[in-house]
């Protein structure tokens, strides 16, 4: 179900470097972990920052909304060469995210000439589903 | 096209407490301005960790999708008394955000026995449409 | 919220005919009702082939989809002066759509210069809501 | 990434004929082609009442909404032995679906108490996706 057509035009430090790059990147602590044909895979560390809830202590789910979009803008940079807008964004949450670790994972699911489409996957570190989701991109026209 | 059969069950200071209570939400900055029967809004200040584009400076979706949310949820909290988990999110995102304030204004679309849906809408200072999208929620059973 | 900025560059025959013209159209019924710079309005009839619950006798979700995207759509062809294709399509259920006479209004979010993203909320003839949401279209590029 | 914890409750006869039962099922044409642990497929012949483009001579959006909410829900209907209402449903449009028998895909992606989500992707003969998305379902609660 993955669109798997188009090789990766980054290598692994290229893509480690545009996941370090911007203020909100460091913000989040993301790192680049895996770079593969089919998907891509980003660490997450914890923050006090991240809790929405003073009694239960879990992330905002706007959080999860941001690595899922990360992933799957950094799964499309793999294949594009470089990042492209997120058209819009839709967000499923399955579990609360607990203070620890987490992982995001990105696959393109079809890359069109006017539009792409892109999953993210959020997990913690043992790998149970958070929440998962899917992205629209518009892929740069030149 | 919102639902405001039920009347609010927060007061301002109530809701004021509750926009400002989690750690998220500091970090944010996010403030209540006004609480109506039909919408409340939200004032958010800018950052420089919300910028995800070193060469342009707008924000990430993902504090977008956070405020879309949050605006939401708090609109549903007045009428509910309380916040209710999130079940998804979609989000529109219409022009980038540049440094400065933003708000955010959320309305109750339904509020049914066992699902609500709500809306949020991020605007800059001046009123021009930045995101938009919306949330479905479970409201408390009890 | 809505984006009104341009005129409508359809007459309200040149909309009704474009309702009735495809084979889909024709087998749902619908019909224009309205035409208005912020909405159009459209008429759908019952037929029983919409039926997905032999026991409780209410309208597929398919059905209500598709009413959201056409309202949506209407809405931004009157705009554009012909339709667009959708990009991705997102509604919320929020009652059963049982036998009887429906409306769909549609109304455009934010007409940009390559996406535009137009809402849709169906009714029952009394202006119940029982669906709604949005979707994504590409405007003409010539 | 599919939620296989769960064995299916209904065999391949009891799911065929549900697929096969309601007015609006039986008008699309659907049938049940194959039941496993982790997917369901249903097959769809060609209508002309699918056509939304007298020019183009494609189906329309709703129709393939109509199919990943379906397939979506077979596949959990499978795990549950009974369908569960729709909360809300996402499509995203990879390809025209044009002339030619279609298939659909349906997963589960998170089966939870109060909300299960899950995934249809439809694709014509050869297997090329023209369409795919998730929807949230309320599965019952006895």
């Amino acid at each position: 179900m993955y669109d798997t057509t188009r090789p990766n035009k980054l290598a692994f430090a290229e893509l480690a470097e545009m996941v370090r790059r911007a203020p909100y990147h460091v913000w989040l602590g993301i790192e680049l972990m895996t770079l593969g044909e089919e998907d891509i895979v980003i660490r997450v560390p914890w923050r006090e920052e991240f809790v929405s809830s003073v009694k239960f202590g879990y992330a905002h789910g706007g959080v999860l909304a941001a690595l899922v979009d990360l992933a799957a803008d950094f799964a499309l940079a793999a294949k594009l060469g470089r990042g492209a807008p997120t058209v819009d964004l839709r967000v499923d949450y399955h579990r609360p995210a607990l203070a620890g670790e987490m992982r995001a994972i990105g696959r393109v699911i079809k890359l069109g000439r006017t539009i792409a489409t892109a999953e993210g996957m959020v997990t913690d570190a043992d790998g149970k589903l958070l929440a998962s989701g899917r992205a629209v991109f518009l892929p740069p026209q030149d």
